[in-house]
């Protein structure tokens, strides 16, 4: 299966997405096409639960493309039923590369007042402990995700409601969640206090819809009604539609800013405004930050495309695609026996030698984790016979890990964490580099004023170091917080 | 296995893609390399024929992408030798949707002074003939392919040498071909007598390399040397290099003008100048041509992205990705019951609301073939709120079909060749509709004077009516030639 | 798929097969070949459990034969250690012909002083009563296999050692059951109180083996050194070899007699004895209780052969393969539009036409279920020209259900249940058609003096409807025992 | 795919099953049911060509066993029409172990009055020298199959009718063949000159029926009407039905005399009489000529059975399933690293030790090629216990190979070319060891007076080296025919 970006092994990969439906004939179809739709979140595998009224609970748990393993009419016949929710999935940080089946969600459990299925999309920081906890007073785990640890902490719970129950498991969870859950009749819905990351809510006819992005409501031409609120429980019946609980002492929200930057596809629309708009923006503003004289403005493919338009149109230089991606990726050629130099980037990509020849070259990319694609393609735009190369990236060095759903190389493979922005240029090679600076980003996503040190409107760990949320089995593990100042 | 292009249903299909390389190291991952990288040329099957002194010929032919299919260990394993060549193929007329795996190129043919493998790209308009007439003289055949007449042409030459009985063969044989074959020590190139069909040749350290388009050349890092010319035979080997034969008629080249305008990858150069560059051109010509008023230029994603860069340069409309592609697509998804408009759509692309709302949008295009998508994408954008719609294409009308070697619908079947411009722009329900002038795309491929009418410098016969070489097979099944003016 | 036996479809099915082994280089070969060896007690799936010192516990479940799934060194390389255990099943009753891979034994456990992985052959009777309970305890089961009680009653156990834990569990489970385990250092098996199930015990080198039966014993090489004994508990560990415990309340022992007539392979040892050997004693007890005058004495492939043997040697009549099995059998080919008579019986059997006209002929048969098939055997002998054809059954009529780890269908599906010897012999038309009695049986598996009917030496409740443990689930879903006396 | 003769690879291994049939709906589920019951004949692969007057000739050719290959709806629904053929193969000495599916029969050709297609059992002795003639000729072979000589024959024939250019092809060709072929309308059958092989003709209601042997006439319920005759061609069609040809120079009949020993099924019907009969007269045969004084006649599985009984019978000694056969059989189990002794034989066989032990044990054998195997055993039953082992071998030391369509070792890999009975008798130690003599075997198939040493009855060359047909390939290639005595 090939990676879906070019530069997969070398960007921050968001962990997953949630999708739920109820009220619609044959559910499972829907949350196939809304999976699909939300497939940038994660590749690896995906699961469906649906409930039917005669045939009560059914699932169905794949590796690969949903496009692959949920379109199949033997499948989707096996998941009858008005109500139904799915999961996409990227490797969780347990078990990286050796995913096995039992592992993917929806996650399943049978209680006395009847079953529930659930689904998450971030990352439980207090898994550890409480799995240790469930452990020791009897509950046998089936899988080696984290979050498992919900449907245990549901089963122990001595509320009689499984909505009620809910609330006593999450309230013991620490970390970053936005839960898709079903039982028989209700459609679920949670953030976790902080709002880390996303769940919209939508209408299709007279059913509704869960998910974490826009996008995968167009895709079945739902409707959008507005985002579930940081800290919300929206508990969906046929016939009482929509009911709003705020479980949770209240905190301030601080959404994932890195959302904006790459998570989000750029048809989806976050706080009112469209993801696409939002990524121009930041390149305008990173034109004004960090000016170049140049003849190109050429975006690395795909992500930072609309950067490079925002910074082009800033900038009065010519947006051109100087480097085609090749859309049938690949990563497992066999390497031929004399050398072929970055080898595995041409599999990708290849230079527009004729657009770039001569030229003073600016780069627009979104993101640099690692660094090590970043001068791959410096070196492909040189052989071309570039006269410049100038870095812009769209957002701030990427310094520390996320541990809220998202999968990091660890810190000190971030190269961000052990250079300066100058130290990074010498070690590129290239004629400059600079990074939009955090208060940019900021105002580029529309906070006017700039981050607020004291208490920022985002999550920005990444960039900033300052976890919202202690993450406590990764301390428990050796990681060392940033020092405060 | 999912289209590569979001509209694959509804352009035109170049039908092959051929490739082959002598004097390196494993030969075969070469090839598998270098059709990776002309994939976009035909994604239904292909093959590889290597030669190793010690174990003779051996060949593998697949169905699926390269990079599934010749990519193993096992597969590659078997495929020794410093000389191999090797095809990619899209479904030819004859065998439409039920491709068996023995019409899959490259063909290989045991003679009595050995063996010889061939692939062609084009199509050979007199097949039905020469294949009637070599069964009446006992000859077997093994696929439905056409292209196997070469072989048993080559069979029955009087010929010493395998040249010179491909020489012979090709002599025999009508239509637009850019064949690639091997013996076990020589590489051969040939394009036909017109050069419809593009080859070209480049050179790897000691070894040599030929393919349909440069981009391949790029991906395994060897050196463009030259286009092979039309009508020019290569013999490759080892020892004395290339050798160069003209052994046909000398013919008027007419190269196929379809390839700048879509067929070609952007990074491939044709004519010494970058396909993307003149897909630009084609763009700001069109801009030219038929100006309008609007407030955002949008590319009809992926193939109409550079002329759109083009048409906004020209311009000065901003430039903007108002539609945006899901990369991950499929088109089996079950559709739900609940009625989904457009649904087929969604799966492929999506409208970026915010951006597009109260916009007056300005859509380019490379082509319109049924004009079945573009109708579509067109109810896309008002339903998103555009103010206005108004389509720009970047070829003239596609009102005939080819016959050499592109995979075109019935000639009722294009929109064009039933309808004028201003028909198709009601039948489209768009504010305005132009295409570009065929004398405009001349001057944008770099023939600044515009067409020679009395003796076109390209096949055009697409959009012209004006067939360089008479389709003879088509002609006898009843194919209605355009009445001469 | 093909079925192991021709009529697969019209036998009692052993539901399982177990083994373990402990102490030996790459324990899961051995564990692969011993279940190949006991394939013939369950054909739908199989699971091996290992464990390592350095890597922990690892398992693989497969649906398939072991001699397709658990061969291929990639499958095998995940499964490293000294330790493991494994297990083949037939479907159970909760999941006919729908068995999920979550299904599939051993079950694995986490506990807070380690893991332990079990399997076991044989039935709980109270299952569902014992499922309910841990619901609302807060269990969450993972399967729907009524054997996954055990681990959940482990994991709720207060004892500090697993071997402990099990006892406790075990004694809350009512039923047949021979069961395999393993800790990290220990492998332990149990038979139930009544030893229901078969179980032994051999040794390898310094290693330990447990087996459901002997031939598995065989075909790793290993000695045969004894029974397990009703309701033992054994603790093998590399240092302490075999502890042996007695943990439940003793019952009189019950072993399933239907193990000598079909389960088991002819090459097993039960009780001292060749199995092949009973049923040749059964055969003979079979001549002399129902002798008939006759040409030909013909099995019934391949599990009436040795009973014919005997029944040809105690009578004087010749022995012949009056039917031929066809042994690349299949049972899913399209059934031609033009009828064709015994369509099925045919894809698996064929008669020697030769052989059997104008004779009088004995089919010996092991046993008669629905006597669907012992009819189309009995048409397919008459159509070759058989002038008399007389059935000899190896076993009594079986007229009640298993309830101990045996498929059986219900009881009026059961021709013995409805049905005298005379109405049976008249229903399939045949000249004669006689049984074994329950006391000829009993002195063929070698209780001289014949079945004592107040305290009966096995478990025969097949054929006399007296169960020794009550089948507490299925009388409560409505099961009505035989009326007492 | 496991082998389906516990010891194929010790046995003579007959390399193809025909099968056709004309005049009854859906041709190709008779033929699939046909070759499934020819699957002893080969287990490689297998092809089935039908021909419908609406949608013309299809094919299929498949890998692996006709009841996993031909069983699936989806395949089938491709084979239309109410005339269709069928082969089954081995591999060809040509491309052993690595057969193409391009060299599965039937092998079709287009001619010009339209297409044939053809499949053969047997082996074309001149195919080297034909071939070569043909490609130099022009003629492009598409296998590596000697039988496709008969397809390009065919093609270069003057004649006008499909039967009559067979009959110019056959006549070119030298070896044994029974060839099943088709045309549009016509099913033909063909026997060589000296009929070496088999084919048999039935009748299915209106239809009739080929193949290779009457087994595959009764499992689709076609009556027999009589063998095909050696030299006999007959045409077939729906209004004339069987019209008989001799196009042959008449030869002296010599029929395989191994066919009644090893290679046809014990049901099927050879010159008016059952195989298994046959096999039990040898038997009583070679109990006549070699009697012993023992306790046991055991059988090994399944080939040597009936030549068991008939040995048991004729000396008195009782018959016993000394050894037992696994059937889930496999041959690819990772080989456990603490050294299983005969592990191979293990995964197939085991011995029933309780029966065995202390016994003198008669083992009968249908032959005796390498040697390999029956080494093996005798030392399975010598670790069982037996006090005496004597080997009776049901035909004559098998000392040179078949060039006449059957797979057999290289003659000095073969046992008895080397050693004489009584230096084998000492190589496998065992207590005794007496083949059935050449006369003796002609008198169990019914020649009453023995062979005709000057001009003998059947082909026996395996035993005698007297080759009927000149095996002119193998000549040219180097092997040595037996001297003139």
């Amino acid at each position: 299966m090939p990676p879906a970006h070019p530069f997969d092994d070398d960007k921050l990969k968001e962990e997953c997405g949630v999708f739920g439906v109820l009220g619609v004939k044959d559910a499972a179809n829907f949350v196939a096409l809304g999976l699909h739709a939300l497939q940038h979140r994660g590749q690896e595998a995906g699961g469906i639960v649906t409930h039917d009224p005669e045939q009560g609970f059914n699932s169905a748990r794949r590796f690969g493309y949903v496009r692959d393993t949920f379109t199949s009419q033997s499948v989707m016949e096996t998941l009858p039923g008005p109500l139904g929710i799915g999961h996409v999935r990227y490797s969780t940080a347990g078990s990286k590369g050796n995913t096995q089946i039992r592992d993917v969600q929806p996650f399943f459990g049978e209680f006395s007042m009847g079953g529930a299925a659930i689904a998450h999309n971030g990352n439980i920081t207090n898994a550890n402990a409480l799995r240790r906890e469930l452990i020791e007073r009897g509950s046998i785990f089936q899988s080696s995700s984290d979050s498992e640890c919900i449907i245990h902490l549901m089963a122990r719970s001595l509320q009689k409601g499984i909505p009620e129950r809910m609330e006593d498991a999450l309230r013991r969870v620490e970390g970053a969640f936005s839960v898709v859950a079903m039982t028989r009749t209700k459609l679920i819905g949670v953030r976790d206090p902080r709002g880390v990351r996303p769940l919209v809510l939508g209408k299709l006819g007279d059913g509704w819809v869960l998910s974490s992005e826009t996008c995968a409501l167009d895709i079945i031409g739902a409707d959008f009604v507005r985002e579930i609120e940081p800290g919300e429980m929206v508990v969906i019946t046929e016939d009482k539609g929509v009911e709003s609980i705020f479980p949770f002492r209240r905190q301030k929200s601080r959404f994932c800013i890195f959302e904006h930057v790459y998570f989000s596809r750029p048809d989806s629309i976050l706080g009112g405004r469209s993801v696409y708009e939002t990524r121009e923006a930041i390149g305008r503003e990173l034109a004004k930050e960090a000016p170049v004289e140049a003849d190109l403005v050429c975006p690395v493919p795909d992500s930072g495309t609309p950067a490079a338009v925002g910074f082009a149109a800033e900038s009065g230089i010519p947006f051109g695609l100087g480097i085609v991606r090749n859309q049938y990726m690949g990563r497992t050629f066999i390497e031929p026996s004399e050398q072929i130099r970055n080898m595995g980037v041409r599999l990708k990509l290849n230079v527009n030698r004729a657009l770039i020849k001569d030229k003073r070259v600016i780069l627009v990319d979104d993101s640099v984790v690692r660094g090590t694609t970043s001068r791959k393609i410096k070196e492909m735009i040189l052989d071309a016979g570039a006269a410049e190369v100038h870095f812009r990236i769209a957002s701030p060095p990427t310094a520390w890990p996320c541990f809220y759903g998202v999968d990091t190389p660890e810190r000190d493979k971030l190269l961000a964490a052990t250079m300066s922005e100058d130290e990074m240029r010498d070690h590129l090679k290239v004629d400059s580099l600079k990074f939009i600076s955090l208060d940019g980003l900021y105002r580029a996503v529309g906070v006017g004023e700039g981050r607020n040190n004291a208490s920022p409107q985002y999550c920005d760990a990444c960039f900033s170091g300052e976890y919202p949320v202690e993450p406590a089995d990764m301390i428990a593990q050796g990681f060392q917080m940033k020092a405060a100042e």
